[in-house]
């Protein structure tokens, strides 16, 4: 079944494919007298965008996005918020041949079993241009959560991870890549340069944090705040794994290593908050945060669409090969990075909404 | 908010605590016309089952399920089904330390930021017995898609992985720890009985591979294959990751060595079924399954009731020690892997009645 | 599909049988710390208990609720509260003439169209015996609204309506008809007895007013407070017809008589809320609460089971008659009175956490 | 909270104000290879459109609707189908005076009680306006139940009926009143324009009939079909009163003139179909589909929006009186009756994929 609504409460509903006139969101459940523009999202999207360097496709989409409902004299007003970006880069090409070939790691195979047929223009609704849906809807959801601040950033690519003693948080918006170490970013210049030029791709991980996130969001035992950050970023195109805190990393710790050791707040951590002397448990426990950052790691693999020639089948399933020529990311974890932020705010909104029904 | 139902179409609600009299799950949207019984749930129940070994926890419990509703003359109606475990070895311990002080790993801070107080005894509603109420309504979905086996194995305790090569399904059910690897179990009989004598924990990590599903099943955007497995596992007690196929490692693959090529269907692949050359996508393109088995790996954390004091706060927040005594796990991951099966089982069950809802 | 849930954060998922061992409902979503014990839950089952009169059916179920999870030390811990009542006097009556032969007006045809089988004894699953769990849960959910004042009443029997002129509240109690005109519940005596013993059956009309809910609950547009109701009402055994307010009597009305005017709230009516001189709205404006009574009317059919014989067909499609022997009520509408009163206290409170959800 | 959602498994979401630039609908889960273009919806856009005759509102809208995603070469990918409609005909009035005092019968006060603020420029988000999101996502679902035919025609405005022995279904469209009997329609058009010239308004009745509906939709117990349709209906704007088959007037029948007959089909009913003698049920039994016609009745209230000045109070809480100058409906049920159909068709498509998801 297609299912395009994400959230509980506070819900998104993505529309649009890669070549068609339009995408958008239609946002519900927002509170009331929210200040919201399209100048607050823009922003967002601004850094999602792509073409904007040689390192990201080169597709040149202004993605303006217009607010179409839900907001009155610059407030929200409750009712669903309507967001729509225009395509306007899309390419009169020829695609007869991605139409009648399945390429290797895309949803070509896949949506064709399911549906009998597909949009087959740029990918049609498995485009990772669907994020850009999702960004909107998540520069909303930032304004219901002001108390939180969120950073994601990129610290592996193809392999080469950042060194964590060089992490400098005023680095990541400095290069093209979202890295907060200044020396991995030198590195990735290179790779992700060759890698592009070879006609190939990479992978990348993300890191997302969440600070301010007070203790008791999230639910046992189906809508856990890990289980619904899980989903969530699972359901961004390309991610093929998620952590949370020590993830796999805890799996090799022993009990009495794993274990975040509570200790009485002090002033500066708020009169009730707990200081914790650890976090392996990335701010959560039995579903629901502590207080500490919620953080969490997403993995994405390379970009399926490649210039090296790949055996697959046609749709009358006879054998050939296929390159997907085109404009693609060399690294699509690296505009991913604020697609991984929006989907973070998106499930701490719904849950700061939730938390509030049940427990007032 | 509490939310204790999972699913969309095929679905189940979980209730009970550690402590309290029973536990139960209310599978709902179950197709009419199955044979169903107590006896195809009870042995799914005691694989899962405690005290069977040194290396499980010694709470002595039969978990006896019994169908209350939804089954006339041995076959499901097409009602809910109403499955009731009682619990009968509850310990009439000393509950007073642990009602006060916070066991680091546990919920118990969280529990109290979000309510206010907690049903404290055993961990009430956050214990993995819960996890039982799972395995008894993943038996139902099981019985639901019968093209589809499920196997779930350890493949790591400790930081001690198997070697792929000495894989061997027969194995699976001849040690304690869902071992596929001889050599393995026997090295982990010594690591987890000296964790467990020394009052600490382990990790693991489970691999879990449905074969027979279908290509066509799953969805974009937001109720993607994936998506629902990540959602699924992250919410089994004591989960901080899940990988679907090359997980991780994809994200150090060049594009080249991540696509997993196609070949037109032998007779043995079923007449429309393309061969794959690799799996690294996990049997999933674009949230919709391909076809191949589907694959998916979950860390464990060690279980976080050790004998070794942490500093903790109690509930005055002031600073204090605890060390969790009772009948523990030395490494919740072992009974943990019944339970990645069943949420497989119920994941798929749904899917497969979405895709049918949707595509006829 | 079967679905057997109902509410959006506060919900309460029914199970069971009529002839099955026991029936029950798991509610989620209550706010954690509100006190209840099986003494809050019994009196409201005590009130649609059968047996209780000549009137109702003569079946004999103590009703005892049991408290299984959810609750600790006497409060809501905000987790699943399971409900459970066990169903003792299900005779060993012979079931072969209605398990073959349709009864018209039961669900007994419909049920075999989509499911292939039934479970016959006593109506299985679509016997209003279900209620008693809707009953149940409605008692949690009247917890949750403390502010809230509850009250229905029979307000028109086979035709026969009270005179509004002689309501009087105190007389709800004091007859088997939930009756607040006494000389109707006199007429209603003979009335009901003579069909009764005619072995026919009678409908009714429940009125239900609901004071105290504040101004602001429901929601633009498809969770409106009045359309929620109506499905609430609506999916109650034996209920084909529900009005909010003046109902079908506000089609008749010019627009000028159907407004109801506003005056500057008086102390009594509270600062800010404005006094309404007319409540043909039923309390409900765009879906949402004025701040006036809720006031709805539930029209029952008269029961099916009648010992008249009726033309039908058996499930081999041929020609028979059937008369329905049991114990049957011979008006439904009486017992279903308190249910009515449950699924008003189940959508409200439903819809406080909603509407604190979003606007805090 | 808002909730701009409806439906299980074919979904729609609808935004928009009426002041706004746009209003549209997002559907969701539609089956694939479904011819649809925006011709297939437009007809029954132009059924509810305003200003086609002096009995409804002088609003000029073209009501164009333009299909943004989810059709590809002219048939439902299966994707989400975003409908879009352009706002023309808003007018540059002042509305000082509505922004400010409540008109009675309308949302303005219920929506501040609940928002604190609005957007009162023509009702905003509670303008009957969105009606025309629900026609064009009821367009979509038809295309889903080609085996359905529905229908919906006025029986009743301002209290005067039609009679059922001048039904004649050719009627229904060669008057502007949607009536299935001409001498009516010669009634109602003094009726309503004496109305329309008194700046009074009128009430009406809609019903609406469904043939073709296989049995087995539906289910036990809260997605019966009756109360989804319930719920459909009760959420139209201006609705306050549902019935489905013979209604209240079931409540005033005994149990033997209520039941529906059965005898053995003869061909023409189909080879398992049983033929009825009487439709007292409306098509439904137990919550699920017989194979009758589904028959639901729908009560208009008379339009809010009169020149007759009322009683009522500013936003500061002072009285004042209102009257809603403006062009307005002086029935809206006539107008409503589009919609009724949109939204069995909905329910029905729902139900449809529902069914087959559980059923197979």
């Amino acid at each position: 079944m297609s299912f395009n609504t994400f959230g509980r409460v506070f819900r998104f509903t993505s529309w649009g494919e890669s070549h068609g006139p339009a995408l958008g969101a239609v946002v519900d459940g927002c509170p009331p007298g929210i200040a919201l523009s399209e100048a607050d999202i823009q922003p967002f999207l601004d850094k999602r965008r792509p073409g904007t360097s040689k390192y990201t496709t080169q597709r040149q989409e202004p993605d303006q996005v217009r607010i179409l409902s839900g907001v009155f004299e610059g407030r929200s007003t409750g009712t669903p918020i309507s967001l729509m970006i225009e395509n306007v880069d899309q390419r009169s090409k020829d695609y007869s041949e991605v139409a009648k070939a399945y390429r290797p790691g895309h949803a070509d195979y896949s949506y064709d079993a399911k549906y009998g047929f597909r949009d087959y223009r740029g990918g049609g609704r498995s485009s990772a241009r669907e994020t850009a849906a999702r960004v909107a809807a998540g520069a909303v959801a930032r304004s219901v959560i002001p108390e939180v601040e969120i950073l994601a950033y990129v610290v592996e690519i193809g392999g080469d991870r950042i060194d964590p003693a060089n992490f400098e948080k005023a680095q990541i918006g400095k290069n093209p890549f979202w890295c907060p170490d200044e020396a991995a970013a030198g590195r990735w210049e290179k790779l992700v340069d060759a890698a592009r030029l070879a006609g190939s791709s990479l992978g990348a991980v993300v890191e997302c944090v969440a600070t301010g996130v007070p203790a008791g969001w999230g639910a046992p035992l189906y809508a856990k705040l890990d289980s619904e950050l899980a989903s969530a970023m699972m359901g961004i195109n390309a991610v093929k794994a998620v952590e949370i805190g020590a993830g796999f990393q805890a799996a090799r710790l022993r009990g009495e290593e794993n274990a975040d050791p509570m200790r009485p707040g002090e002033e500066k951590w708020g009169s009730n908050a707990p200081q914790f002397l650890a976090n392996n448990a990335g701010g959560i426990a039995g579903g629901i945060s502590t207080g500490q950052p919620v953080v969490c790691r997403v993995a994405f693999k390379p970009t399926s669409s490649i210039l090296t020639p790949v055996e697959t089948i046609n749709s009358a399933g006879e054998a050939t090969e296929i390159i997907t020529k085109g404009r693609h990311d060399p690294c699509v974890g690296i505009r991913g990075t604020p697609v991984v932020e929006a989907m973070m705010a998106l499930v701490l909104a719904d849950q700061k909404l939730l938390h509030r029904a049940q427990c007032g």
